[in-house]
This record gives C-alpha cells, sequence and structure tokens, in this order.
C-alpha cells in the first residue's frame, strides 16, 4: 500500500494538470453563484450625494424652531432643489432623495404634524442639526477596492456590482462537463430490476455534487463493457465536452475497458489508485488537448467521495475559487487506517455554543448508500494509528 | 416603537398567511437541490444479491486449497453462474458482479498468479472463507424507511432516488416571483448615472438571496413612482405569478404608492413595519387568491436583510423544508437596540476548534452596501439592554 500516491500528492498532481478556465463576461442578471474574475471598484463616492435617510422634512436648522412652512417637495431621482432663504420654510423630502441645497438637517414625517402647508413640530421633539443625512462620500470613497478576482457571487456581491455600473461582469466559464457511467450492470431507475442487477445511481450523485457548486453544464452518457464501443463513444465525448467525469470501470477486472480505451485516445494517465479509503481506484488523465478526465471508482460512495473530495475542489480551482475545508469537531470515536487517508460520511450537528460536531455515519462497505441521507458530507482522517478522539478537529468537505 | 410587531410575531403572520406550495413529480434528472414531497422506502434488500467486492476470482472455500482451475467468467449485470461440483474450481468474478451459486468465497485479483487457466495463489495469502462477499440485504431490507418529506434533495438522496426505482420524485413546486423595483430614482447598471440618482441594485441581491435556495423561477419588473401605473403593472404581475417581492415604496413618503395600489388589488394587508432595524418598514400581505406579497424596504442592506431573514425561510418554509438558523459564536462585542430586534452583517471565520466565530460588519447605514461583500448572512439580536459579548451564541443566517 505504501507506493500508493497520497491524497496530497493527488491534489497536487490534478492541481497542475488543470489550466484556469477562460474568463467570459456576461449578463449580470446571470450571474449570481458565478466566480468573479475581475477586481471591482467604486464607480463614485458613496453615497454620491447627501442622501436623506427618511420621509420627511428638510430644514435649514436654527435652534427653537417650531414651526414651518412647506415651499416644495423634493423628489427621489431629481436634482437638487434651492432651499428659499429665510427661516421657517422647509420642503418635502423622501427616502433616498437628495438633500435640498441649503438645507441642513431631516426631520422625520412622524416627529411633526401638518395642516395645509403648515408643519409644526410635535412638543416632544427636539431635532439635531445635521441629522438623518447620509453624507456624500461617507461609506465609500471613489475608486474603492471592493471585490477581487476568485469570489462566488452572492448577493452582497450582486448588489455590489450592480450599484457601481457592472453590468456585464468577467465570470470563469462553466466548463461542459461530460457524466459517464460504465457497465453492463447498470439499470435506469425507471426500468425493472432484475436481482443481479443495480440500478443507476452515480451519474445523479455526481451530477447534483457538481451543480450544486455551479458545474450545470452537463451530458450523460452510459458505456458499455466492450472496448470498442467504450473508445467510439468515449472519443464523441472528448469532441464535445471540456471535461469527462466517469464512474465504474476503473478496477483490476477484465471488463475494464476505461483506462485502455482512455489511454487509446490520447488521454494520458496522470496517476491510478490513490492511498484512500474509499475511493482508492480512482483514475485521472490529461487528454492532449488539456481536458481533465476524472475515473471514478463504480461504488457509489466511493464515486460520490472522489467527486466532493477531489473533483468538485479541483474544477473550483481551476474557475479561480479556492474553497477551504471547514473544520470541524468529531463527535464520536474513529480509528484512521494505517497508511491511508480514511473519508468518513458524516452528519452535521450545530451546538449552541457555536460549534459544529461531525458525527461518523461509517460506511459498513462502499456499496451501502441507502443510509447516507443523513450525511452532509465527509471527514478526512489522515494515515495514522492512533484513534481520534470525539472533540478532535478534522476538515469537513461537503457532499 | 413598543407598538411594532416583533419579528417572532412577523414570523407566525407570515406562516399562517402561506399555504404549502402544491406537490409535482418532476424527471430524475431534474430533481437535484428540490425539496421532497415523499416517503421513499427500500425498494428491494440491499444489495439485492451476495455482491462481489472487488475483482478476483470465486471459488468454493476449503482449507488448505493453493491451486484452481479458471473454468468461466462471471460477467457483472448477469444471473449467477453455477460452481462447478468438486474442489480446485474458479469462477473469475468482478467487483459489483454477483457471486456465482456455489461460491462462499473471493480471492482478489493481487493475491494469485495466473498462467492460461490455472490460478495459483500467492505464498504469503491466506483467504478466509466468505471474505470479500456483500451478503444480500447486509445493508437494509425491503421497504426500509429511507428518505421523509421536507428534506433538500443532495447528492446522497439523488443516489438513494435512483437506487430505489423513483425515477419521478414527487417534490414542492417553485413557485413564479416577480421580483418587483420600486422608484424614479433607480438607475439600472449599464445606465449613465447623475450625481443625485442611484443605481438599481435591490432586485439582483434579492433575486441571488432567492435563487440560491432554489428559487429560480424569476421575472423581473421596475415600476415608476405613479399610483395609475404602479396599480396596473402590478394587477398584471398578480395575473402572472405565485409570489410577489417589491423592494423600496413602503416608507412613509407621499411618493410611496405600493401598499395604497396593493390594497386596491385586494391585497390585504397582514403587517406593516416591525420591530427590526434595519428593515423597519417591512410590509406584507395576501392576495384574494392568497399569493404573499412581501414589500421590502427600499435601502438595499435593509431589503437584503429583510428577504434571506424573512422571506426565503417562509417560502422555503411554504415548500416544506425547515430550516433551521445555525447557533454561531459572537467574535466582538455588540449592543443589541433596547425594544428592536437587530440584524448584523457578519462575516463567519471557521477556527481548528470547529467553532464558527461571527465577526460583525455592522453598517453605519442601512444604505451602505459597499462593504457587504466579505459577509455571509447576518445574525439576529434580540432587543435587550446588555450588550452581547465575544463568545456569545447567536443565530446566523445565510444571505
Amino acid at each position: 500500500m505504501n507506493d500508493l500516491l497520497t491524497i496530497d500528492a493527488a491534489e497536487t498532481l490534478i492541481g497542475e494538470a488543470l489550466a484556469p478556465f477562460p474568463i467570459e463576461a456576461i449578463p449580470l442578471d446571470q450571474a449570481a453563484g458565478r466566480i468573479l474574475r475581475q477586481n471591482v471598484t467604486a464607480e463614485r463616492a458613496l453615497p454620491p450625494y447627501d442622501r436623506v435617510i427618511l420621509d420627511g422634512i428638510a430644514v435649514a436648522w436654527r435652534d427653537g424652531q417650531r414651526d414651518f412652512l412647506l415651499v416644495a417637495t423634493q423628489p427621489a431621482g431629481r436634482p437638487p432643489l434651492a432651499m428659499p432663504d429665510g427661516t421657517g420654510q422647509a420642503i418635502a423630502v423622501m427616502t433616498g432623495s437628495v438633500l435640498p441645497s441649503g438645507a441642513d438637517t431631516v426631520i422625520p414625517r412622524e416627529d411633526f404634524d401638518i395642516q395645509g402647508d403648515l408643519v409644526s413640530l410635535r412638543a416632544d421633539v427636539t431635532p439635531r442639526k445635521n441629522q438623518h443625512i447620509h453624507p456624500k462620500g461617507a461609506d465609500c470613497a471613489q475608486g474603492a477596492a471592493l471585490l477581487s478576482p476568485g469570489l462566488r457571487l452572492t448577493p452582497p456581491e450582486m448588489a455590489i456590482l450592480a450599484a457601481n455600473g457592472i453590468s456585464r461582469p468577467e465570470v470563469s466559464v462553466i466548463p461542459s462537463i461530460a457524466i459517464i457511467s460504465t457497465g453492463d450492470e447498470l439499470v435506469a431507475p425507471d426500468a425493472p430490476v432484475q436481482d443481479w442487477q443495480i440500478r443507476r445511481s452515480n451519474e445523479f450523485a455526481v451530477a447534483a455534487s457538481l451543480s450544486r457548486k455551479g458545474f450545470t453544464r452537463q451530458a450523460f452518457a452510459v458505456l458499455p463493457d466492450d472496448l470498442a464501443l467504450t473508445t467510439d463513444h468515449l472519443a464523441t465525448l472528448l469532441e464535445q465536452h471540456d471535461v469527462l467525469v466517469l464512474s465504474g470501470g476503473v478496477s483490476m477486472g477484465q471488463f475494464d475497458f476505461v483506462p485502455q480505451a482512455l489511454t487509446s485516445l490520447g488521454v494520458r494517465k496522470i496517476f491510478h489508485k490513490i492511498a484512500q479509503r474509499p475511493g482508492k481506484p480512482f483514475w485521472f488523465g490529461l487528454s492532449a488537448k488539456g481536458q481533465p478526465v476524472f475515473a471514478l471508482p463504480g461504488n457509489p460512495v466511493s464515486a460520490l467521495a472522489c467527486c466532493s473530495r477531489h473533483v468538485v475542489p479541483a474544477l473550483l480551482r481551476a474557475q479561480g475559487l479556492v474553497q477551504d475545508a471547514i473544520p470541524v469537531r468529531l463527535g464520536e470515536t474513529l480509528s484512521p487506517l494505517p497508511s491511508m487517508t480514511r473519508l468518513v460520511p458524516v452528519q452535521l450537528v450545530h451546538g449552541a455554543d457555536g460549534v459544529a460536531t461531525a458525527i461518523p455515519h461509517p460506511m459498513p462497505t462502499s456499496g451501502d448508500f441507502n443510509r447516507l441521507g443523513m450525511t452532509q458530507g465527509l471527514v478526512t482522517l489522515p494515515p495514522g494509528t492512533a484513534p481520534l478522539m470525539p472533540g478532535a478537529s478534522v476538515l469537513f468537505h461537503e457532499w
């Protein structure tokens, strides 16, 4: 076992093999969830004018004033009106409107009574000069750095892009991914199934693992256990897609044609087998054109573990996003493997103390996935001999 | 302030107003990320046959045997071959294939040498009877409960559905949501902007907040500050969509026509204003046909806070998913408000000890969203007077 590639070494090899995905500019309303690939700076000072922050009246404040004549209305989205000279005058303003020039104070609507044009402050109200104004430039100077490449566009970033006039942000291209199942034993979910047959399930788990992280350009294919057909089909898929993710067909059996077919198509093997359980037969290669080809083991838990733990992080990195694994606290004793990295499905429990505790749901076999429904991901146990006790820090990867 | 609705009371009113969204059966390959609305039980025992778990040979084991004659090959996905009577015979098997009848032990490919038909165990190998077989029914009995209504279909659930023959799972309908901006002051991200104008940004943040939780059926509209046009436009939107989410137009200003227009269209106000900052002017109503109408404040931070904290959880609940807020640990001292719930944007930091610490990024004003880019969501500070100290437990909602 000691000559197997460690998972760190495997990750390094994958990282070196994958070129960054290209950049494209897309309409802002399609950009949510995408990975940003540009710097964003403040288009202008924020707020860009002295901004009224609630509905009421604007006045040039002098202490002791209680009554005002309403002389105009400042609509939102219009240039500032000029406050007439002289005390005792007011302009109606509303949230978001520009402060009329010459005014310096905003009095909220609930602080006064109004009869016709006459505004009277309520008895218990004493305005403070300059109140309820959000001064120009108070939040942000023009040109300030706001967003950097390599982050995912979540709601706040979308607001920032819009507010700063970025209507076509530059983001990472989503690669087209072929998700390929292999093996004659596989039966579709809607077909009759014999006792000796297994339903095809990996493609659905792998597709969901990819799509939830933004890899939504997917195509499905099923390969038979036949070298010539497998080779033909893979040739077509390599013409049409940027990434291939296969499951099954990479063990030692005589019907496992996948590595052979891939080699004949010019896909160079980078590694086959890693010191990891489940997922040891993981195969990774690179086409002549530089397309990554991930061939995952056929067992469902192994396939999903390799996809979540290796494929998705590698593709995200090629999009420019480095997503660190999250440290969590182990909830029960777990034994590592002496010379292999052990991956264990876990359920995350969030305690009132802010601690994320991982409750292990180890699978008795790598084919036993019916019980994975309670789990949110897996934790990584580096090779070792001493058991990891409850409370130990382990790294969590979401499925 | 004390007569304002608490956010708990507001949540209860929203929950009572929203009817569960209908159920639809959809193709499995479109179901990832959707909310399950059916029970799923094991279609059959798992594994459904004595399953070979690695590549090698199957034999009827007798102690002391070292050499075997390879007499047949058991392909995956085919009925079991019968092991011939007599010792010293072997059938080639591979991962996932059915164990030939009469065989009881699998010997891995790396444990023997093979010359022609003759298999010889390696010197250091001593097979144990029954090894490397995953017995029928070992993982799961037929009919066992696997999945319940009200969970999101992540990768493991997708594998479970496929493996148990659920090709058209029953899931919650995704409502069609109109995302509506109001206000003449709003300028599109790709248009020239004057000093006194603000770009439209709320719709992008609100849309991203909804879509990342699965509410991807969205349409956009912009309303002018005009009562008649606003009413006409809202009438059309109420004919076409299941849910309306507006931002802006619900403060006290004379140009805030939204509540008036909604009332004239038969949308019954459930509440207007809640004891929450930011987000106090939040308006919620229900159309005659039962469509929820959420009218969020126009300030970007307020709009996003109300969307993440109230709209998204309410819509998820109507889909059948109860998503508990996650407790996190406060990283810095924060003061609550005496009579209002305070929502504070935070950046989450995951420590090696498994603790999620919330670093507050309080906004000086509710219009200051350029600095929200480092935050992942917000924490809720119930009304109170005593400062919350570092280490205090607070509830986190993702944006």
